[in-house]
């Protein structure tokens, strides 16, 4: 008997890992969508509350990063099914400006304050390419559960996110360079070109191809030929992203994109879609809240520098993002840039790049988790009140006033 | 530069690994489906081709193992749903003949022929313990994609193997033990009875249960909550199975079938269900195949065995099952014995442990894997073939000769 029950529990206690992150996760969403909060953040808690920080039933491994990694890149995808290309090349001009000045902003302010708190150079840059970070995925999770993907905010802030993604890996490699004492413009030049050429190739072309291709899909012998068609494309140009050195999502947002006209009205294909990615986004959201270390706060000056750049992270997001939006109004001005605020896994990844070649300190380790984190907490509800809360009900806000005044 | 590409290469190569498995499964399925034959076939296929034996492209591991596990589970979980409790209940007594004499044939002629082959008492014991293995995954894939998971047969076969599972298992036990020269009876019996309880008691109180639980189930606050109930379930049952001492499947099937009437006509739950299923699928079938060791060949006497208990498997389970089957015609006979003949993953775990435990050597190891998956590749074309070749297309044979004659 001990025999099979070894055999049985080996697999049964990642089994029940897996079952535990999931219903921690969707009974705190039950629990925040009751207060009218966004589920995301309840998601998030519950890997606070599970992870090696409060109960620590769970510990973070590598399956559990893999099955987030799927998740991501499948949320990224079911976002770019809901994107059609022109819609973002039309608001490409606004995007690349919040995109870009949503970089200078965060690094600048990052570095100089991180240079007068601690004054080591290396560790500023590593903090200010932290502040530089944009975890889009919770931003389109928010808009997504709200069906507000298609508004002008939403896709300025994708395209943003986009080109965020390209230059904050080209500040990441710089700033690994220099921490590393060695720099190759060259090789630079080469990574950035082709990430841009596989980028704007596949938004431009990708979806000409797919739409041609699509009676040949149609015709396949295999049960729900697009959906099987999308999960490999899906991975396909993940794979092919990561090793032009762009992230996975931005391959797999491209993929969803360059099936979204193709795919209109396919029901079926969205549906099956859709469940792969209600399935694995727990395990994205859950990680994320893992990750964070509430030792930290046992050390005062820590705290003190968490709390810190966690506001110059909001604040310079906001502000530089912004102004990129500036020309229709404050409001406008004010979902996009929120909806830049989060900086998750991404930030998350900045720091542990750091922490491998020491670069950082595990202080600044935890203070840069601990902004990745809280910012990913605290914009969802800032997201949700400033899409929702639309001028219809400003304007019955304003006549109840005015009535009351008469 | 080298830095952000060495941490974006290890997780892409994971999802290279991934996506080839994805990639290969696919293609093969649909080659396997242009020349009408089952597509589960090309899938195991794909993974022979791409694992060790052939190109070497991905190497077995925990985390594909992992997913091979959860995509059991959720295969599991969509039959169940469309499984009602009392169409089991219905064909028990049929179901538990079959099982118990699909299980004493194979077990008693696995055992005698070993023990004349090889001499060796334990590992002759070993090898009937794998050849009682059902994998009703393999089964259940077929007749689902044939849309016949509510035939009888498939009906028996399911109910077949919820017994097989507990017997098996049991069977393993008293194995290991013996193997090891230790047998508690008295745990054993409290193990099988504490299987038979909770087996017994989720599939008589579940859908009871559950059918009470669907208005508040209704009015969660989280969107799709029949489907995230669902999630829950399934892998909770699987775990709790686990610890029952019963396989995971079993969990997720019997949850399945406490959900199938609450659920019934809820196309959105079972759309995203299926999703997840179809995405998970490819890995177990795909595992399957890596399996498979090609340079067991280069031995002639380990061929000679292999595919003398490959043909016992398949002769022993086919009349074993077809007379417990008995009383409806041949082809029905035929139909639930084919139906039981794949030993797939079943039998493999059954050869690793008695691998672990040193009961059996190198090549019978390979044999026992050999026999595993060639009963798992050779049964669905004739699933297909005696479960969609009907009465009518054999009477207008039929009036076609007696026309010709005439």
């Amino acid at each position: 008997m001990p025999v099979v029950l070894a055999a049985n529990i080996d697999n049964g206690g990642i089994l029940l890992s897996l079952f535990l992150i999931l219903a921690s996760a969707k009974i705190l969403a039950e629990l925040f969508e009751r207060l009218k909060q966004p589920a995301v953040v309840g998601e998030i808690l519950a890997g606070v509350l599970i992870g090696p920080s409060v109960l620590g039933w769970v510990e973070p491994s590598k399956l559990i990063e893999v099955l987030a990694e799927i998740g991501v890149i499948f949320l990224l995808f079911n976002v770019g099914l809901e994107t059609k290309p022109q819609s973002i090349l039309k608001v490409g001009r606004k995007a690349i400006m919040v995109g870009v000045l949503g970089i200078i902003l965060p690094f600048v302010a990052g570095y100089w304050i991180s240079v007068l708190w601690f004054g080591s150079t290396v560790e500023a840059l590593f903090i200010g390419a932290a502040l530089v970070a944009t975890s889009v995925g919770i931003t389109a999770r928010v808009l997504g559960s709200l069906g507000l993907l298609d508004s002008e905010a939403a896709r300025i802030i994708l395209g943003a996110a986009v080109i965020d993604d390209i230059l904050g890996l080209l500040i990441l490699s710089v700033v690994s360079g220099v921490s590393k004492g060695e720099l190759n413009y060259l090789a630079l030049a080469g990574t950035t070109s082709s990430a841009v050429i596989f980028t704007a190739g596949v938004a431009v072309l990708g979806a000409v191809l797919i739409t041609r291709l699509a009676p040949r899909i149609r015709s396949l012998h295999i049960s729900n030929p697009f959906f099987n068609f999308g999960l490999l494309l899906c991975l396909g140009l993940s794979v092919a992203a990561m090793y032009m050195q762009v992230a996975a999502i931005i391959g797999a947002f491209l993929a969803g994109m360059a099936l979204s006209e193709a795919t209109e009205g396919n029901v079926k294909m969205r549906k099956l879609t859709s469940g792969v990615t209600e399935f694995l986004v727990p395990f994205f959201l859950v990680n994320i809240g893992m990750q964070l270390n509430l030792q930290i706060f046992a050390d005062s000056s820590v705290v003190g520098f968490a709390v810190l750049i966690t506001l110059v992270a909001i604040v310079t997001k906001l502000v530089g993002c912004g102004i990129g939006a500036y020309g229709s109004g404050w409001r406008f001005s004010a979902q996009v840039g929120i909806g830049m605020v989060p900086r998750g896994e991404v930030g998350i990844v900045v720091a542990q790049i750091g922490l491998s070649l020491a670069a950082i300190s595990d202080k600044v380790f935890g203070s840069v988790l601990f902004m990745a984190i809280a910012t990913t907490l605290i914009a969802p509800p800032f997201i949700k009140m400033l899409f929702t809360r639309t001028d219809v009900d400003e304007d019955i806000h304003l006549s109840d006033i005015v009535s009351r005044i008469g």
